[in-house]
């Protein structure tokens, strides 16, 4: 008799649940130092031989550490996890802790430097070769040098934010922070906000609650102005480049000219429509040239930084959509294309790294399937592609120093985790790090599957994937949900583990429900028309394209046509209200969280790249309006929101729950004070618990 | 055959509804010129013969008004309904519109006065012998005097109100202006609000949400401060009462002598265990003498200002619940008590007026029973009382000029509305005036009874008000809800129409339901006693009373003990949630409105009156707060609020849906943008299909 298996508990399945953990792929930690991997463990570093099987050594302990932390008047550290190894040609560890950056001399047994700074410093931003520390106190711009000295950059009022990411992230931008090479200069964003709306935010946790009022610039609304200082540290002097006005503008993309005398950046107007690679001299700031200009009909989108050939400071890589897929492009400083290096019907999703022995650029592609991320060499001469590690799944990697190894982690759906080495020479696996059992073992989980179906043009495939019910019985008819996301930058299914099925969904696949996937058109990885079809008219292809999931769902003898459910968050809250209102007939029951109601709600640099402005656009922000869908509400609905959502703000479901007063529909409503966009932690449960409770109550 | 009766719908019997108006019972409205009743209609008025069968007169109509109007350059008016008549003795009509108050002589066909003012004036209050008009701009007081010059009496900044009401209207405290009996002199309230916090309201309907900041002072947090200004006209002057730091202190009901030189007023401190009555010098501010104190060990309450004896100036009626009841005390000028003019197990409801002719005091009490409002004539001299009119329901009254007759509208259980003339000498009515239909003939209406029950306490006796599903059964099992208000100052069940059923409670018990309301201790109308048992322990005594009534239900062969709903809104809402927290075996399904959830979040007045603060009274307010109860939810409960409400604010629900959260619980929820504490207008159809339709999910 085999065993029983067990079911699943959402604490299992759900981020934040108590059990969460043991139910996730088991994971390991390492890093370089040079070429050597290190795994980090709490309390121990251990050097790992890239291949073969010479012993591993310890390279040192958190013992060690902490005895020599002592000896030099340091306090102790916890954990050796964080360590890193800034210097491939030294015996030196990098130590953050809150008030302080030291360098460990393992070899000395010593704390070879150190730095102490503000605790409340934030967005640190450190150099390791000039050993400058970047970093903000509230909205200003300080660096602690690397004898300790603290240079207080800017000093704006309230309302002007320095060294800190602007344009909400979009364009690919993480961080306000850039240094030069040399780390002798810095490049940073300012970003005066006194002419954008605050948001009420309202703190209900305080004793008498409190407005806490967020700058939001809503589309069609005055935006931000953005403008890029450089402080020199030799001169102790700033300057702004000369861009002009920056009123409704966009500046992004900084990098750093190796000589540590320019900046590039792309420039692009608030109509997204096109954008330019402008050089400015990072001495003067005045502009220098400008070296490529991008256009096109809907939007141009740089996300990616030019990168310069380590080997050629006269030549870079840029990266581009042009000709409908992202591919790299080599340039030179005169702004003249030497070569496409990549090319095809799949895109390039990040430039890794280069390896400078086989004059290679190292890249992470979906050229094996639109699923999956795989690494390449290609070579900057020929434009040849290497294989590097197996063409399973989906891969993220660390190089070595030299870039003749690389830490390669994957998933793919047979496969919860696996870490390896690769040697980038030979493209192939040299040792095993991990390959983490598969942590569902004993459980009772349900079959997943992923296809294609073609989408409402009747010429693009689309992935589905479809999870069935566990203890499947052919002959039974089940309810069925849908889960959307459907928004650009996105994919729900991935060959990684299991295809990338959320916890919730195996979860409604326990409780006996299909639970069903489309990535419509709009979503990413499938190229710049598979994406902008959308454009203007937000929702519309999208939606169509889920109505051929549902027309396939349909045709599966085991689905029960009148119990179909849906559920998304954000976009796919958007999507989920969107298709509850205008198919009332096809869905009984939907749960939509943080939606969007109406595109005038969101802010202007992701909103106006798809809609324009409500004033240029007014057919298109009507038609997605999902307030002038309100009064078509038949089946249950019910709205979640974050009560602090600062993404989509609670102003966009209480405007739709007027809406729907107004009209005399009925949705549900559910909030969660003191969240923002997504519910995390221990929260997370209660909400699945939540969703899962009105589909019980409503759908099954 | 008979016909088929109509059922209801929600339009029927909710205020906002479409149909309601043809379900409510018919109105007249009338008013005194003198000692004569005229009938106000839209475009005519006539005087009403105050007995016998000679016939109505025309006084003057619409068209009249509009050429005697026009001819003196003014405005046309579109209605007559509002007119009034200062002066019974003078054939004067008082007009008043949106920007000046005007008197047209009828006999003449012509403006006999007219002022014209800012049409901003809020708070309007005209003096109709001095014919000044007092009002607010903003947050400052002005007056418009009969000469039509304007005055700034204050100038405050922001943060100050000037003639405005204060103490959040606690204290039976209505208006913010008090003219002396010649009209010469104004009293008025500034309240400096600019210790307390401001709570953060959000409109959700501007372009981008917007702050709106509203001063509440929550129990135990700073209040506001107050003091007491007197306007002299002939003066110019302004001078305060010199009542001493106001800090923690309640001045209210304020009352002018006769001779417009001195101000009573009641002082009492922030801990509200005591109130006296204090006379100042309304020409210097000085303090002339504290006439009355009252002490008690739960708290004073006073809610009426003296009223002196229109023919004896040295006298005045004082009012006090100091034996029990609310009852009439005479008192002399020198704070001697002269007679306690009523005495009994019933309360004094309201001192209506008093009849010069017969030195009689007229009044409003419950001496019949406690669900009714019946009017008397007290002898100053002898406390000797006469019933005025029928001794049926409940009364309200108007005042003849001479007070020998009264316009007397009165409802019980027999008759949807009923307006007569009584003669005062008499005590007979002598002419009907209306008597409306009922105007649910040839709807099927339920069966409603009313009964009593014993309180918790096992002696008290409680009213209960039972409604029967419309086409009873009694072999069936019905689904039965509560509906629950409990606090003080207000009464569920009274000797009105339908014994004062809501409509809601009408609709569900045409959707078979048995709807049930019992008025526990801690309700008005009962006595002091019955009331202050719940004196730091809100919800602990009324619960208990709430479970007799449960027991009482579940006595009913026809009601299904599992199948128990409880529904109230604000005071009834923490009941409702209370109940379903405290008795979860007992309650299934639960919709609490605008609930207070922890009295914490409440405010000072009338939350520490009851609760003292959180400081003097932790483990009150402990064992009160429905946060500490939020785990314990088992049943199905519907929270639903005013997005905006000022009452009980939000913070209320957003704490509670939080102590849920944490506690692993799940409530639902409903919020109704941009409403305050009742959903008004015919968003409150709105509301309570979305209360039926959650007992319809979960109760039936």
């Amino acid at each position: 008799m085999p065993q029983e298996k067990k079911s699943f508990t959402l604490h299992d399945l759900i981020p934040g649940g108590e059990t969460y953990r043991q139910c996730t792929p088991a994971n390991a930690w390492h890093t370089w130092w040079g070429d050597l991997c290190v795994e980090l463990d709490v309390d121990t570093l251990t050097v790992l031989p890239p291949k073969g099987k010479s012993s591993a050594t310890v390279l040192f302990t958190l013992d060690q550490v902490n005895r020599w932390l002592e000896a030099a008047g340091k306090q102790p550290v916890h954990t050796l996890q964080n360590v890193s190894f800034p210097y491939a040609d030294k015996p030196l560890a990098l130590l953050q802790s809150n008030d302080g950056h030291l360098l460990l001399d393992w070899q000395q047994g010593d704390v070879a430097w150190s730095v102490t700074f503000d605790r409340q410093a934030a967005n640190r931003d450190w150099h390791k070769r000039s050993r400058h520390l970047a970093y903000t106190i509230g909205n200003n711009l300080c660096i602690t040098t690397a004898d300790g000295k603290t240079i207080s950059v800017t000093s704006e009022p309230e309302g002007i934010k320095c060294g800190q990411a602007v344009h909400r992230n979009e364009f690919g931008i993480m961080s306000g922070t850039f240094w030069s090479a040399d780390g002798q200069r810095l490049a940073f964003y300012r970003m005066d906000e006194t002419m954008v709306s605050d948001y009420p935010q309202v703190d209900t946790e305080a004793r008498t609650a409190e407005y806490q009022p967020d700058k939001y610039p809503m589309a069609g609304t005055a935006s931000h102005k953005v403008t890029v200082g450089v402080h020199d540290i030799a001169t102790g002097k700033t300057i702004y480049l000369q861009a002009g006005d920056p009123t409704d503008r966009y500046f992004s993309n900084i990098a750093w000219s190796p000589c540590a005398r320019y900046i590039y950046l792309m420039e692009h107007p608030r109509t997204q429509d096109s954008a330019e690679l402008v050089r400015y001299n990072a001495l003067t700031g005045e502009k220098d040239a400008v070296l490529i200009v991008e256009k096109h009909a809907k939007y141009v989108e740089p996300m990616s930084p030019i990168i310069f050939l380590p080997w050629d400071d006269t030549k870079f890589i840029y990266q581009s959509q042009c000709d409908g897929f992202n591919h790299l492009y080599l340039y030179d400083v005169e702004g003249k294309e030497l070569a496409q290096l990549t090319k095809g019907e799949w895109v390039v999703q990040e430039l890794v790294g280069f390896r400078e022995e086989g004059k290679e650029v190292i890249v992470a592609t979906t050229e094996i399937s639109p699923l999956q991320t795989n690494l390449y060499a290609v070579s900057v001469k020929t434009g040849k592609r290497r294989l590097l590690g197996n063409g399973e799944g989906v891969h993220s990697v660390q190089l070595s120093a030299s870039s003749n190894w690389m830490i390669d982690c994957f998933s793919s759906p047979e496969s919860p985790r696996c870490i390896q080495l690769v040697s980038l020479k030979s493209g192939k696996i040299t040792k095993k790090l991990l390959d983490a059992p598969n942590p569902w073992d004993g459980f009772d989980a349900p079959e997943i599957s992923v296809g294609i179906i073609k989408a409402a043009d009747g010429v693009t495939d689309l992935y589905y994937r479809l999870v069935k019910p566990v203890g499947f019985d052919p002959a039974k008819k089940y309810p069925a949900v849908v889960y959307v996301y459907g928004g650009p930058h996105a994919q729900m299914i991935q060959n990684t583990w299991n295809y990338a099925t959320r916890g919730w969904d195996i979860y409604m696949a326990q409780q006996g429900y299909v639970v069903f996937t489309v990535d419509n058109r709009g979503s990413s990885n499938r190229g710049l028309e598979f994406e902008n079809c959308t454009y203007h008219q937000l929702g519309i292809e999208e939606m169509k394209d889920q109505l051929q999931g549902v027309a396939f769902l349909k045709g599966l003898p085991y689905v029960d046509a009148d119990r179909l459910g849906v559920h998304g968050w954000s976009y796919g809250g958007f999507m989920t209200t969107n298709l509850m209102l205008t198919y009332p007939d096809v869905f009984k029951v939907g749960v939509a969280g943080g939606p969007v109601t109406d595109w005038k709600y969101y802010e202007v640099m992701y909103g106006e790249r798809y809609m324009g402005t409500p004033q240029s656009n007014p057919e298109g922000y009507k038609n997605s309006s999902l307030l002038e869908k309100a009064g078509n509400l038949r089946g249950r609905l019910l709205v979640i929101h974050g009560g602090n959502d600062p993404v989509c703000v609670p102003q966009m479901t209480y405007s739709f729950l007027k809406a729907c007063i107004d009209k005399g529909t009925h949705p549900d409503l559910f909030i969660y004070p003191g969240h923002g966009h997504n519910m995390l932690g221990r929260d997370r449960v209660h909400l699945h618990e939540h969703i899962t409770r009105y589909f019980e109550d409503f759908l099954k």
